[in-house]
């Protein structure tokens, strides 16, 4: 009944068959609320930004981040370098939407995910349209956060609670993972709910600093797709004034809180993942240089292989560190591994310590999370960062399946 | 007797077992000029570089790029992260080949690779420097080649000979690869012997030129080592003047060649490789936009286990190229995959273009060699880079092996 999504009073959803699996799954996603929501979103930084990318950053300007009423998103086809007629089908998905749910022009955003170079099927995705409006529920999250997955093996959602100057306020929000699906992309899609009043630039400066301390900071594989796209939708439903001061940064942090617990779901979730792996950066020069360090780390086939192998093999974690150009001390790092109920520090003022390795090997086997923690020795800045081991199954995942 | 490394005359090497490797594999390599050399060198740029990489550097500088005699390098142990005490025995390694050679003070530069954190054993290395000096011979470059290897499975060698002005000049070489050893580093060590007469900025110059357009162009897992070096040594036995305008450019290519040669070597015969992949970026704005698409395509994981299961998987190439950072025309881009007996265009002018999926896969499957080429659309610049695809192998390498 109260899924993390529609828990936030005011948004309805579903999640629907169209037909764009191959699996007979849900694959199409309606996220409705019932008055018009201040917005803002983030979108890939890829070359081949998708149709529905360039439309919602179309939308995204002209409305100025307000009037907002829905988010519609398939799962199937990506709608991805199919040039003019991919942005015609973007635009005809939310002009039905909008239609069949007699929202205003201009008040749906869309999303898609799935095989690149593909046209939609259009009238698979209108039936499917009319199907997901007819079901619309304030029970209808988790169908939505079904209907969004490609090889995520689990749904993704996340849900929290604050206190504002006497408020309630909720956020809630869906995602779906870096599963590299069918044959193609690995998307990363979320969309976050909350009944919070905030002014559109307000919510844009909270969903950048959340997105930057979250999505941005996990990796399966480095791969960044043409479709990842995160939206957040305000609807002020809580009531009261516009959030400000002590308020909007409460709500900042609730916002982030969200985003970080989706992101772990998703790195936890990446394909073959046996093990999620927390990368904690400290002691660096800027907080660029301690997400360069880190997405270094989390990037490495060497390190996540190790991690699989049950193997503190702190060598290829320095390495990945000393390779990733942030500025660090060789004689001042010091590097840690924790696993469940066993930590071991290797490295000190840049010297190797004895460690008992094959404790430390067996607590790793054991250990479904595993925190790789490095003070970089040259000034105070932090971050973390989340990724997942690389096994043979990510190799089977992605060299099995065939185009 | 004729090895492409002691082929070029004047140098005599060899290669013995001192005890390093577990194997009781050959382990120390030397590689002696019969006269001074001119010399230059590449090295990792990792912060945590390694003691030997710091020795060469400090030699480098202080000689002036002169009067080297010769080279020693040590496979098992990379003498990395050995803090002062593994300075002083890069340093020792260095004299004592001096001592037992009858070699001047500061004329040998020192190589190691192999495990991280570890201390060498330098009465093991001093007893081995011994053999190897007893060992040279100008019949011993292939057992030189085989004492530098780690996990490689095959010895790395080239060799050219060109014409300049009557003269005739040979360059040869060998190298090690990106195999991460036992347990740590994948490093990559050259060295380079010619007997043209080359002034030291001319040598550094064309060695820049020649590591920028092969062993900087190469990528097995994206890991980049503690103790990557690349060294050439030039003893100007093939007599007359110094290089220069047209000789020195002839040698710069010829230069290149040679180290474009051992590169492809090292690319196909990473951990677990099946196949070696050639990637050929064109149409870009600049030589370094051109690297930028190719490192990121050639480090992608999704491209590189597509590969693996021979699946013309067109949408994940197309992908890592647009979120490189490299400027690209998404409206003007175009790809190509090339295996043996079967090429096929997958986009033109940004769009898809239909082919024979099922008879490229046999051709990718059947083939050693996979080409991806790939047009930006913006410029004229172009660059060429090796990799290999990703298999089930190299997990197992990585993650089954202990420290």
């Amino acid at each position: 009944m109260s899924h993390p999504l529609t828990k936030v009073s005011g948004f309805q959803a579903s999640g629907v068959t169209c037909g764009l699996k191959a699996s007979g799954n849900k694959d199409l996603a309606l996220i409705v609320s019932d008055r018009p929501c201040t917005w803002a979103a983030t979108f890939t930084t890829n070359a081949f930004c998708a149709a529905p990318v360039l439309y919602d950053k179309a939308l995204l300007k002209q409305s100025g981040g307000r009037e907002l009423r829905a988010v519609l998103i398939n799962a199937g086809i990506a709608n991805a370098v199919t040039g003019q007629r991919g942005l015609q089908d973007a635009e005809a998905m939310a002009r039905r939407a909008e239609f069949e749910a007699s929202l205003p022009h201009g008040s749906v955003a869309v999303m898609s995910t799935g095989v690149i170079g593909h046209l939609l099927p259009m009238e698979k995705i209108e039936m499917g349209i009319i199907r997901a409006v007819e079901s619309l529920s304030p029970a209808g999250g988790s169908d939505a956060a079904e209907a969004i997955m490609t090889t995520d093996t689990v749904p993704k959602s996340a849900f929290v609670q604050i206190e504002v100057g006497g408020r309630q306020i909720s956020i809630g929000g869906i995602s779906k993972g870096s599963g590299m699906i069918h044959p193609n992309m690995a998307t990363m899609l979320a969309t976050l709910v909350t009944d919070a009043p905030v002014a559109p630039a307000d919510l844009d400066a909270a969903l950048h600093y959340a997105v930057n301390r979250s999505f941005n900071r996990v990796s399966v594989d480095g791969d960044t797709s043409t479709n990842d796209t995160v939206i957040a939708m305000a609807s002020g439903a809580a009531g009261g004034e516009l959030l400000t001061g002590e308020g909007l940064a409460q709500f900042t942090v609730a916002l982030s809180d969200v985003c970080v617990d989706l992101a772990k779901q998703i790195a936890r979730d990446g394909e073959g993942a046996t093990k999620l792996i927390e990368i904690q950066i400290k002691g660096a020069k800027s907080e660029e240089d301690a997400a360069k360090a880190a997405a270094t780390l989390a990037t490495s086939p060497l390190s996540k292989t190790a991690i699989f192998g049950a193997d503190p093999n702190w060598g290829r974690f320095l390495a990945a560190i000393g390779r990733s150009g942030a500025a660090v001390d060789p004689t001042a790092a010091a590097l840690w591994l924790t696993a469940e109920g066993a930590q071991a520090q290797m490295l000190e003022q840049g010297r190797p310590l004895p460690f008992d390795a094959p404790a430390l090997s067996a607590a790793i086997r054991a250990s479904s999370n595993v925190i790789i923690t490095a003070d970089l020795g040259v000034g105070e800045a932090e971050t973390s960062y989340w990724t997942c081991d690389l096994s043979y199954k990510y190799v089977e995942i992605n060299a099995e399946y065939h185009t």
